[in-house]
């Protein structure tokens, strides 16, 4: 059982000396910037007391801590948990799947509040950081879990080290421009999260382009245990969507609607991937690349309208399209995209993520432009699109308008951002595998030896050691 | 490895425009009816503003979504974890358990809205929805993932969908003769959701009787990493039930004593069933069946009486009988009822939902009937059973009659329309497996076609391809 | 496949009828002391409307439950969850691991609630519980399933409750001590859960120790699944980490605080572990072990001072410390502890509880020396460290002071319990395997007979039946 793992020599992939060094530097940078930015916002400071009382809050319960901190922890749990499993589907790939995304978010975190700190949390020359921080760091990590999604198994962990870096980056540029220049609305990210995460990785699986990855091909299918570890993933994506799209929506009837919304979105998903499934292919079996996928897309499609007032049925019909869309996309357009686009796209982000982003921007686009004060109610209209300042004079349809100003520019965002982070990580210095040994745990990772061939060997000493 | 792919082709399983047919018309009604019925409740519509001051509450706290959120969150992964990977038990049926209960459920919490909508959030026309009917749609849902336990790995998703469109309603029609005919309390559903779920999905089993099912049992057995992926789903169900019992009792004390009763329950139910599943057996060496299931009936078995006063001793007391009960079913009645009364239950629902429902009916009905003004003061006697208007001279015995009925109801309920049900279901159109092809995912799934065994032999080019 | 199934007879193993026996007297003595002693606490008791009125509350959200709860949930699939399937990394004893944990878990948090009930509730000669009782029982047991990481795999059932017995009783007489004569602050339990849990189960397993455990050393690694099954265990654990150091803090900003700095340290814990796991190997591969535990160390670590004015760049700081301790510990101490002081640790506890533990003691008595009333603001300062009553005299420097007397007491606590126990636990009546049989689930399992190499014959029916 030797072969594979000499077979990587060709290429120096050996980590030893360079994730430590980049880890432990950019660990200590965060120390380093965290010192000097970061600080407590009022809600977490011991100061509370006498904040509660200047604000006349009469119970802790008004900390904003008990409205988001329910929806953070399931946030956290679809960032490393849901994105962590549902890339386990390769045979020999769990290891790094679970185990890079867990790197790389841990990471992305820690750059994120202080990226998203200093667009938005900056005062007086310092950061101050509360629960709704925390989710939007998890949040603009999800985007890189999602180009994470694109360039699975072909990638070293420094390579994921430094798109990470970069990422959050031009993440946290594009949220800035979105949601303060533009003035967009973008709860449960669409734009801001899908359509840039999944451009982002589209581009620079693209620049990455590997010609002889045939020669992986053995690797790059699922086994049977492999399928159902994934599915966890996607369960618990699809649980806890609810809870990403109204993690930061206004408290109170927007999180509840936001929540009600992305429910019925993916169920109704879940029913129209199931029928194209089955009905794409010749037997009629259902395949579980789509289960794991695309019964998710209703989520992404209702990131940016579900807290609006789009009503149930109207999350019923994007849920239904986008899961049409996403199955129909896993069947034609990846092969298309890798044979002729030489878009390699592991684990299908362009059906997942960028079709349904796209969609849930011009949802959103839409419902906000039909949004009418008899609908929303006269203080519900102006609080749901936050129309005051120097907004008080839009519209619905120039707030439209804008929205779908977002889409624009986060695609832009994407793809030259993505071409230039692609350029990068192109540079032969960072230990990337060769083409034989994509998706093969064995390259990063010390791989247990004995398969479980060895369980049942174990029973029967009087027959040969290996099967 | 073509055996078993071919010897299906019997009967005609392909699901190719059977299945998408279904679920798009299917998707469709719901869609048309959402946008007929169903609109925001007051605490999820952009009127909450006006609505806050109209009921003069000060804080957004004060919407529901805060109250019953998390639990909300709680239950959804029961429904869909919990369930789901319970059943992936079998070695080769992993996909179909997880597969179809997504499947199911994610139809029937659609139906499920509008049914239970119709009867209890039915105002000028329109269904209003908000937190509480998402718990309740995945509560009824729940009594079709149990009877779905009976029937697993024997029946088509088409019959699955089927089944849930019948089950639903009539799950919708016997809660609403229950709640608000009969006045029953009901809180963790062990009438309404365990005894009418398990006895329906029971009497639907007995009416499908494969009379030659032993042609498949080699595959109803475990191995062991499916009985990992059990645990799984088990674990989730005994650490969630708490919310499970708690997610629609009253707000504050109600809540609160539900989850402390469960929790307390849950406990002693493991003790006893760890007990007696070695002491059954001759070695005294414990099943996983039992530990898969048995210690979950103490949730089931407090289910209408937890949010009751019931003393933490009684949870104590009925989570250890309904331990013992369970654990000997499995060893005892399960046997029994498939070789005399031919009810092929696949998961031991009898044991793990159906008896201790009926304790738990039981527990229920003596605990309201023991209810005293002393014990529960004057107002939160009142509160607790609610009665007011047109009940408010019920006393306690007479309630507990009519929690006694309530049992009497759902198992007649579910004996008849079960009967129905099953006898749709046996309707030679909705392409079932042949008994030799039964608890075997390859039927209805695209299954992996090469098994780790596969990713041994990689490594071996020189050793013929298969062990 | 029949050769280690007998080879246990040297021993007896059988638990036929010790197990059900001592399950079924101690759950009968648990319903027995909760008759007499525990009741429901006033936010539970159904005269929560009275309760409410007298105390001025508006609204039932003040209740304790929604302040707690949803903490609660994530701290209880911590212990069930995150800890069961951190444990199943061994190849073959997945089983014992989720199940043994879900065994002494289930009794231990009986057990605690009346330990701790009878220290910290008791009232009148009742114990009165809320949520906060389940929270710390829950806790208690944290400590009981870090003790059995030592021991996994070389224990009897019996044993294991034997020793959750005896743990919960010294843990809870421990805490008393810190917290209420000490009046030590240690709301994450890097006391008394980790520090005592850890040597506490350290000494047992030196008492225990096996001279003959290389017989089972083929049994002791892993094999690839079984380290993704492990994973699940690790990022619950490490994402509900929050929750767990935050869950018992005061409401509103101790709360609040204690989770950012959770999320901090444990995000700079990954980078710290991945880069010495890196560097310490030859070919610079990630180790899963290190992953799987290491990554957790900065969770232990905050666990005094998360809700303490530890500024976030501190958390950093410790999360950073522990995870290079805790995976050096594993290259360099767990092998030294193991030949020279015969301390076998199957999971590694003194890297991932027992370090971080100490230095989460010592960084807690820094934090609070360190403590101003400019820091924490005058109101803050006393809420924070309780300073009132007999306590209003304390400074910072003396209370700083107690902290570090609360390691020490914590320390000996666990040494001199754990030899006690470890005493007890060696009599040869409880039914422990041969040190040929450790690691091997079949000992006090039933054991599928059939692996997967059975479903690929199932395919080869021209094959012989066994591999």
């Amino acid at each position: 059982a030797e072969g594979p793992r000499h077979q990587g020599m060709a290429k120096n992939t050996n980590m030893r000396w360079r994730l430590p060094l980049v880890c432990l530097l950019w660990e200590a940078a965060m120390i380093v910037l965290f010192g000097v930015f970061v600080r407590f916002g009022a809600e977490a400071d011991a100061h509370w007391e006498e904040e509660k009382r200047e604000m006349n809050l009469t119970s802790d319960i008004e900390n904003d801590f008990y409205f988001r901190y329910p929806s953070f922890q399931d946030v956290h749990v679809m960032i490393f948990v849901g994105f962590g499993f549902l890339m386990t589907f390769l045979k020999r790939y769990g290891f790094g799947a679970v185990g890079f995304n867990f790197l790389l978010a841990a990471f992305g975190i820690q750059w994120a509040l202080l990226m998203q700190g200093w667009f938005h949390s900056f005062k007086d020359g310092k950061i101050f950081i509360g629960v709704e921080n925390l989710i939007n760091a998890d949040f603009c990590v999800g985007s890189v879990c999602i180009a994470f999604g694109a360039i699975l198994g072909k990638t070293s962990p420094i390579q994921l080290l430094v798109m990470t870096l970069f990422q959050v980056t031009l993440f946290s540029v594009n949220e800035y421009i979105l949601l303060n220049l533009l003035h967009v609305k973008d709860a449960g990210g669409s734009m801001t999260i899908h359509t840039f995460g999944a451009y982002f990785g589209l581009t620079v699986t693209r620049v990455l382009y590997r010609p002889n990855l045939e020669q992986s091909k053995d690797k790059q299918g699922s086994v049977y245990h492999s399928d159902l570890f994934a599915m966890i993933g996607t369960l618990y994506l699809w649980m806890y969507w609810p809870s990403f799209n109204s993690a930061i929506s206004d408290h109170g009837d927007a999180q509840h609607r936001s929540a009600i919304n992305t429910y019925c979105s993916l169920a109704a998903c879940v029913l129209t991937t199931m029928a194209f499934s089955s009905m794409l292919q010749k037997k009629g079996k259902l395949d579980m690349v789509h289960i794991q996928n695309a019964t998710l897309a209703g989520g992404v499609a209702v990131g940016t309208s579900a807290e609006m007032m789009l009503p149930p049925y109207g999350s019923l019909i994007v849920g239904s399209i986008s899961g049409i869309v996403s199955t129909v996309g896993y069947v034609y357009f990846t092969p298309f995209l890798e044979s002729r686009l030489h878009i390699q796209d592991t684990c299908g982000i362009h059906n997942l993520h960028a079709m349904p982003g796209l969609i849930g921007g011009i949802v959103g686009a839409i419902t906000a432009a039909a949004a009418t004060e008899d609908v929303y109610g006269k203080e519900g209209f102006i609080k749901a699109f936050d129309f005051t300042g120097e907004y008080k004079m839009r519209t619905p349809s120039i707030q439209g308008g804008f929205q779908a100003a977002g889409i624009v520019v986060s695609l832009l965002m994407a793809l030259v951002g993505g071409a230039i982070v692609g350029g990068i990580l192109k540079l032969p210095i960072w230990g990337d595998a060769a083409a034989e040994n994509c998706f093969e745990d064995d390259v990063y990772w010390e791989v247990p030896e004995d398969e479980e061939s060895d369980v049942y060997h174990m029973h029967n000493p009087d027959k040969p050691a290996s099967p």
